[in-house]
């Protein structure tokens, strides 16, 4: 039987291993990362496993089974720069317990191969490329774009993955590993404050948002802020200011819509004088993407309409974006009633950040996750907390799915 | 006879020497600045002159009359990086020809002193002290604050002085150049769209508006863009959105007020996070302390009721305020009746920026100034401009003006 307790103990060795009073420090490709990864091997050590680094440095541990039809478990150790202690590695540590627990119960020999995978390079925190590895693995990486890629201190993507023994030309062949997988598992704490707020510990994700990311730059004139009258001003800050508004009942008028503006700049940006420029961000998310691309195209009427009346000009350019990504419908059943059968309850709810899951279930493998509760909504810093009797749901509750998944794999 | 050609012939020979294709580069304490500064020298030659430099480095040019009392003629030589080529020097080397022309017309003895200031740093582009050498002579420069004051490359205030020859701690001394002033005269363009708007050439200044500037930040919640429902966030750019908003209507109450909010920088500031903190800068000024203190109490209000609504908070910080201070009431209409000898029309209308005059005034001084038409209420940039027979109106309008307040002094 699987031993949630072994999870939390093992979570709280790696917290004091790699935090510091800021928050958890697991950057990929840095020290402390590496640091991790190997506590990590130690833990392999006596398990009935082989384990090997592919192209992308991703980390795969095999339990081979009758069949060599796989079902993976994923997460990924790496964190942002002072980050929370369960993002990423609690997916990893729970899919090693599930691991663990399955090859003893079927004595070393399951019907099925099982693996567990840490990703490499989830967050993209030093050098702007999340779902590094996933993406490697699927095959929607580009290498083109990461050659050019630096962290703040010039340090090229190149560089910092030769130091970790990665050859950035070879990462394309990580997609060797999609090979006989029927199926993937992926258990995150949600990084929101929806199961909290209904009070439900556990819930199965439909899939996750898809997403538009655009810088919106209104174009006015810098004026001195003492000569020139209100109603002779051209204030691209009065523009952006109405579409940092406007963008909340756009979102509003669908219930799992969201769109943000985070960061706004001014230009010259100083106390004496009217904005001539103003840089902003859009982010906007919905997992429908008919909803997505009517939000996209209201935004960008509504800035318009903003830029005309306070006389500047807008334009918008694309940051990134990607498509909404439903999950596998049965296996999101399989997930539901193994969060009912362990937690009483459960909830079905989209993921709004994007997780490595997406890459898998992009690519056409069989794909769920499982969210836990977090305490406050909060991720991607120190506060970031989930209650140890959740932590320890969320471990039976992604046992009893891994079980209910072999099933399911038996039966195609 | 006073020649506006002359004045137009300087300003030329002027910006070829100090200005590059960016626009003019009189900062004060720089080597361009010492060679406007050297060049103007040359230009007093084998004038019937006195000169010298004070103690805070304003250059003062005096020509002898009947009686010690004085009127003083004044502007500035320094500009802002990337400056405009009438902004300061205008109003010295218009002085300079009414000076000159009052000397010969008085045969050297004008029945009192007239005298002529080039202000140091008027601009305070450099080290933030706007003002500098005007209020080093009315005795409101504070050197303490002074001493710490540092240029971005991290030199001292102080040693950028000494390489200029002045010693910081003794800029007070520039006050003994009080004595004997009867009247201040300053010519400057508008910097602003008025006059153009109102098709007239100039006008007179009832005085310079007093100015509130503070620094208003909001504290909300940073949450993960994709995550956080729009209804759990707590958005601190939200709550600065409305108040950049609001301050225009409560500005567009009074006739003269205005408000801008000139910076806005959101924390974490990416586009992947609701903004947890956004700091911005408020600037109000109005010519009636009564109206201004009603703005600044309106405002804060305003930004504490929509931090409730954003489930924020907010602090407000001074950042730096003055009174508005009004010009003389018979020197403004000796002005008015300079213009329209001259021009036919005249304005009456404030200054919104700051001025030398300003600190002239505050001492008690009888002190006015006249502002000439600038196009497109442009400033502080290259773009910078005035026609050149408003120019020209401007140098006989205020040649007028002195010969009128020799005669008010003569009355008193």
């Amino acid at each position: 039987m699987v031993d949630p307790k072994a999870v939390l103990h093992n979570l709280d060795e790696l917290r004091a291993l790699t935090s510091d009073e800021q928050g958890a420090q697991r950057v990929a490709w840095s020290p402390v990362w590496l640091r991790a990864r190997a506590w990590f091997e130690e833990k392999l050590k006596d398990l009935p496993i082989e384990h090997h680094y592919d192209a992308a440095a991703n980390h795969w541990i095999t339990v081979k089974g009758e069949s060599e039809k796989a079902l993976v478990l994923g997460s990924h150790l790496d964190s942002v720069p002072n980050g929370g202690w369960l993002d990423g590695c609690l997916g990893v540590l729970a899919g090693l317990e599930v691991l663990t627990s399955l090859a003893k119960e079927y004595n070393g020999k399951p019907p099925f191969t099982v693996r567990l995978v840490d990703w490499a390079d989830e967050e993209g925190a030093r050098f702007g490329r999340s779902l590094f590895g996933s993406s490697a693995f699927a095959g929607s990486h580009t290498i083109e774009a990461d050659r050019v890629r630096t962290d703040r201190e010039g340090t090229t993507l190149e560089a910092a993955l030769r130091s970790c023994g990665v050859d950035v030309n070879r990462i394309g062949d990580a997609n060797r590993e999609q090979k006989n997988i029927a199926a993937y598992l992926e258990l995150h704490i949600e990084q929101g404050p929806i199961l909290e707020k209904l009070n439900k510990p556990l819930g199965e994700v439909q899939g996750t948002k898809g997403v538009e990311r655009w810088a919106v730059t209104f174009h006015g004139q810098e004026a001195h802020s003492g000569s020139t009258p209100m109603d002779a001003r051209r204030d691209a800050l009065a523009a952006a200011a109405k579409l940092a508004l406007e963008i909340r009942p756009i979102a509003l008028r669908h219930p799992q819509s969201v769109a943000t503006m985070g960061s706004v700049k001014t230009f010259p940006g100083i106390v004496t004088a009217v904005v001539g420029r103003c840089e902003t961000t859009l982010d906007m998310r919905d997992l429908d993407a008919k909803i997505l691309s009517e939000m996209l195209r209201e935004a960008r009427e509504a800035s318009e309409r903003f830029a005309r009346e306070e006389r500047c000009s807008v334009e918008w350019s694309k940051i990134w974006s990607i498509e909404p990504i439903p999950f596998h419908p049965e296996l999101i059943k399989l997930c539901d009633e193994a969060i009912i059968e362990t937690a009483g309850v459960s909830e079905q709810l989209p993921s709004g950040p994007l997780h490595d899951a997406a890459e898998v279930a992009r690519i056409g493998i069989p794909t769920v996750m499982m969210f836990v509760q977090s305490l406050n909504g909060l991720s991607h810093n120190r506060a970031e907390d989930t209650s140890r009797a959740h932590i320890e749901q969320a471990v039976i509750a992604l046992n009893r799915l891994a079980e209910k998944t072999i099933g399911w794999i038996q039966q195609q």
